[in-house]
């Protein structure tokens, strides 16, 4: 079995690929978020592993427009307690001058780095390994993932410099096929309301649900990209696509000029 | 009158002030949207201004995690119209190597650079003046407002980059009291639901407003930092916090062990 990930090597993506499938698959990085999704879409992996939600941070907008955009169905889901360390070849954290890092990773340790490096410079990278690549000369730095100081060959200068302890992403496996129903289900829809112009009728999309007793997990608006400051809507409910009150949810909504594209059914990560 | 903006020169924070006031006040740009609230705060100046939400790439989060934060109050909104430009010192379009920009501005133009710089390197900075700045050698190149070549002497190499035609940035005007009633406003609130674990209570929350034909414009979910998975929603409301409607919502609200931050009564901008 192959499974694609955002790498490269070192990634969080890479660490949550390892945790959830079992230790004799082939795991291929790729370089970005679109990718993973391409080598899905295109067969060349069986599932690709991609980060959707930091529990601080909030979305990851990438994911949920190339969900949007995309054919391939989320599979399942998964938790990562994310550990931020700063590494460097063998500066000392006073002399650190540049730290890479990806954005979120750095908006993540920003409190720790304005009290203990105010002066560094932080220089945003695709990923954090990219960082870690980065380090040329005295005084380079990078954060992230501990497994990244094996792969390339880096001290550890700090561990668990993220500003809040209890900080996890969570991650969506991508496939191409819906997982069949266990019971404990998730289902991810992409709601887009009528091009009404009456974006108080939020209050009216979510009325179908709470009238087959669906509850709602998470909602996420992103703005639809097609008029300015209308909004598309990405929700989380319980349950599988395959159930009738999911069923009957769904022909209301319709009957109401919403559209509706299916994300996926998987079992729920708890 | 003072007024601070997310600096530094030739930031479009800065085109929203000259927009936004009459010409004789005194701008001062901060390097940080926490500087200006900051700046706000301590009475520093009478106002501040800083990017909300962008119509294509969606909130800009660090604005909604510091008016959660934060004592002042939202007193105004305008919109502006994004033009993003190529600048370079005189490089041809061709032999760009690196391009330098905020995240949101380069993510903006990443199909455009994708179709005819494929190769270049594109580096996050704090600002587009930043970016602007660190222009040093023939190869360099900077995203950001037409206004930007004439502060730093640089030459618009393309100007309308953007990928999406319909690019407006909207921006709030901060202060310190709430702006009387003109009978064609928007109120914001922060929504903190009771830690119940029950997030379908999303439906429940907005019963209220509903009840009291409050029509809502906008909602933005963002991580509550304090239980994993557990949100708080900024609301965009018409009408004014005195309005009698809006105080009996509150109540209601209140009663259902909801907490409330009102964030700013404000007159609608269009």
């Amino acid at each position: 079995m192959n499974v694609s990930y955002l790498g490269p090597k070192g990634t969080f993506s890479e660490i949550a690929v390892i945790n959830y499938f079992p230790s004799n698959i082939t795991k291929l990085p790729k370089s970005s978020i679109e990718d993973v999704f391409k080598s899905v879409q295109e067969l060349e992996v069986n599932y690709g592993m991609v980060p959707i939600e930091n529990s601080v941070e909030g979305s990851i907008n990438n994911t949920l427009d190339l969900l949007s955009d995309s054919e391939v169905v989320i599979t399942g889901e998964m938790e990562l307690t994310i550990n931020q360390c700063l590494l460097s070849r063998d500066t000392k954290i006073k002399s650190v001058k540049r730290i890479f890092g990806h954005p979120q990773s750095l908006a993540q340790c920003k409190n720790w780095i304005a009290d203990n490096i105010p002066d560094a410079e932080l220089i945003s990278v695709v990923s954090n390994t990219s960082g870690a690549l980065s380090i040329k000369k005295s005084g380079d730095a990078c954060v992230g993932a501990e497994i990244i100081a094996d792969y390339y060959s880096l001290e550890i200068n700090k561990k668990n410099i993220q500003d809040y302890s209890n900080n996890a992403t969570r991650f969506l496996i991508l496939g191409t096929s819906t997982s069949t129903a266990t019971g404990f289900d998730k289902t991810s829809l992409l709601i887009i309301p009528p091009n009404t112009g009456d974006s108080g009728s939020l209050y009216r999309l979510l009325e179908p649900f709470a009238k087959n007793e669906i509850n709602l997990s998470r909602i996420e608006s992103r703005p639809s990209k097609t008029k300015n400051w209308n909004y598309v809507f990405f929700i989380d409910v319980d349950g599988h696509i395959e159930d009738k009150s999911m069923q009957d949810t769904i022909d209301a909504l319709k009957e109401r000029d919403v559209e509706i594209k299916f994300l996926g059914s998987y079992p729920k990560n708890n």
